[in-house]
């Protein structure tokens, strides 16, 4: 039985003097009577023995997981459970980590080290050399598929890590749907920690996510998620995530994976076979559900593509930056809407023209001066960036493309940065400054 | 217009080519039409502007608070937010405290000092003593009201901290209710940082709550949200909230309320009148909504009581202990529900016969060794209690009733806390140990 069919029957059958407040019979056209608590038969997310551990076992078995935690506060809750549950060791991490990463590891006051990705993987032997040369590092995490569809070689960098007895947090957080028709999942692959959103590739509601380990990690990851995680969860989102399970088990969502694969090899070939001037972004290993219009070369800018698009065409895309637009695609679109997609991508083609665009230098990585934890309750000084040679920065500096930071709270601003910063800025790529009260209009300094 | 009355609207209009995977037409009894994600129009929650800020407005009026934020993770991430963002100083805190802010405070390896309860109340010269011989102290927590009703006095306790300089966090996240028709909220009375749950005792979904503060907070609050919750947050759980705060500020939900609260006072009288075995909690500070009855002196046990109003009478609630059983009661409970308990109660009442019960000793505070912050990692020896004295605990050792840890890590077990637990352990009292690797079967010492 799923946990829908379970809270359909038994949200029939009880007066409920307990939480939560809605009573299930909230008048509204959201599902509150389903809207249930941890009473008699609905199990306990922080301690599951009944429905929620069968649930958990459902995704464990899908994935090819020893242990499966389903999670209620999206990849982020798992990101944070997953850092902190991994010791106090050093951790060496993707320079292109989603913010959750820079979040947990400053939250938990370990050292942090960066490899900085190529063409949007990180490399094995990159791996290899940073962790032969500094043995405190005791945790990787890397972010595979990125957010533009990117894999890395996980086979072979687990083999490092295990080699190097090193733990390996893989944030697949785009990537739930592998193993479904496309690869297979990090933890398949020999990761020791995986955490995926449900939400973002697969039928599954906003906020949902899964965190897959081997079991010697399951102890400290459940302590965590009882930190990090409410202590009443969603139980209609957790519903969502084991109709999501029952999906893929089935038959029917087995051939819906199939025909979603197929439909997007088309319409990958169509795109690849009669774009004149956009490109479509292709890696080694790629996600092939991601279709990222590359624009550069063009007098349009990816934001004015999807302006149009959604203008013109009532199509709203995932992220538009200057030089490429991000569409995501999911099993839920069928051949219709590939095609709709495919076709109004076409039509605004055709009306571009060829244009010089400055290309993007590649970020380096700066001095690192303090570990951004060590630098918690700074008062910063705000500073224009012609003034910031030599400077400590306090500020993240974030720039999408890459959705790496040119600078960490702790890095000292050096020329190549600077450089590096301002070709962003020709380039019309907006600079993010976050420093220590939130978005900030300038870099601020120690 | 309220959030699910804009995503109604928004969802006609366009072809997501973005998250959530569901596509908002994945075929499901949950509302996937409405899982939205930040797009054209919808806001983002960890950066509000438009409609979500709105709505977080709309909360900030209805309780009187500078600034309001509305969360997505529960009650338990708005404590996360509030002690990591009230600085790095010790915390003094009542003992009866939600685990959420045990967790957060070592989380955030702040010293920690407590105040016991007395009757469930934090007593304003307790506080103040506190204070006074402490001056490392810059936050004081507490909860109120707690879990079975008793509030303390908010408005005296935050003159004195607003003398000392210290910040107040109040945890009322049974206490989203007040303000309306039930006396005031402690956002309202004084304290900085206010947490409720929505969805406890007020019509959302749950897992949504909300965090009220002075503005002084806001910056800080707003920094740590990103922290620990989703950056992915539920539309779903949003558009529930919001709908909460129409129909609060509605002349429809006023009108409830008030009979809601008539419909209360009816049926405490009822219950105070006609029960000869069984009796009411009542305090003089006393959230009416929760309708706790008191067992001890019978031969029925709280859980036994349960366990009689769900087989036999179909009614379900919130807690059971040896000595009690807590219903709680919302809005959206009506005459025809709550006469339904307390008849239910009554009847039961009727077949109960006096009996000699054990009282309770209060708990104690024992010595603190280190702390909990200090002993993470630290690997624990099982030691059964009659070997423990003297020995430092690396368990909490809960015990509900009273929701106090009779032992937090890194104190020293000492006479007093081990003849506590023998009377708890003798009365049925479930004692909890939660260890290094969650919840274990007896004590473990450093």
């Amino acid at each position: 039985m799923t946990l829908l069919e379970h809270l359909k029957q038994y949200t029939k059958t009880t007066l409920p003097m307990h939480m939560p407040g809605g009573k299930r019979r909230f008048a509204s056209d959201l599902p509150y009577e389903w809207d249930v608590t941890e009473v008699e038969g609905t199990d306990d997310l922080h301690d599951p023995h009944g429905i929620l551990l069968e649930m958990q076992n459902r995704a464990a078995s899908l994935w090819g997981a020893e242990q499966s935690f389903v999670l209620v506060n999206g990849s982020t809750g798992g990101i944070l459970s997953a850092v902190r549950a991994t010791g106090d060791g050093a951790v060496l991490m993707g320079r292109n980590c989603h913010k959750s990463v820079y979040n947990a590891v400053s939250l938990c006051r370990r050292e942090a080290h960066y490899l900085l990705p190529r063409g949007g993987e990180i490399l094995p032997e990159d791996v290899e050399r940073a962790l032969t040369g500094n043995k405190s590092i005791t945790t990787l995490v890397i972010t595979s598929p990125t957010y533009e569809g990117v894999i890395s070689n996980i086979g072979a960098i687990s083999k490092i890590c295990r080699k190097q007895g090193v733990t390996f947090i893989v944030d697949e957080a785009h990537g739930a749907h592998l193993g479904f028709a496309f690869g297979e999942s990090a933890i398949a692959l020999g990761a020791d920690i995986v955490i995926q959103s449900l939400h973002k590739t697969l039928p599954a509601l906003t906020q949902t996510a899964v965190l897959h380990c081997k079991k010697a990690f399951a102890p400290a990851i459940a302590r965590e998620n009882a930190v990090f995680e409410s202590s009443s969860p969603s139980y209609i989102l957790m519903a969502s995530a084991d109709e999501c399970f029952a999906f893929l088990a089935s038959g029917e969502g087995k051939k819906a994976m199939e025909a979603y694969k197929n439909n997007l090899l088309a319409v990958r070939e169509k795109l690849k076979a009669s774009l004149t001037h956009f490109r479509l972004l292709e890696s080694p290993r790629y996600d092939m559900g991601k279709l990222v219009i590359l624009t550069d070369g063009t007098d349009t800018t990816g934001k004015a593509l999807a302006e149009a698009l959604r203008r013109d065409h009532k199509i709203e895309t995932e992220m538009a930056l200057p030089y490429s637009l991000t569409a995501m695609t999911s099993v839920c679109d069928g051949e219709a809407e590939l095609n709709a997609f495919a076709e109004a991508v076409l039509a605004l083609d055709a009306r571009a023209k060829p244009a010089k665009t400055h290309p993007l230098p590649a970020p380096s990585l700066p001095e690192k001066v303090y570990e951004p934890f060590a630098l918690r309750g700074k008062e910063g000084k705000p500073c224009p960036m012609e003034e910031a040679l030599g400077k400590v920065s306090l500020s993240y500096l974030w720039a999408y493309p890459p959705g790496i930071p040119l600078l960490v709270p702790g890095e000292r601003v050096d020329e190549p940065t600077l450089e590096i910063a301002a070709a962003y800025e020709r380039a019309g790529v907006p600079l993010h400054f976050i420093g220590a009260k939130g978005e900030a209009s300038c870099l601020e300094i120690l």
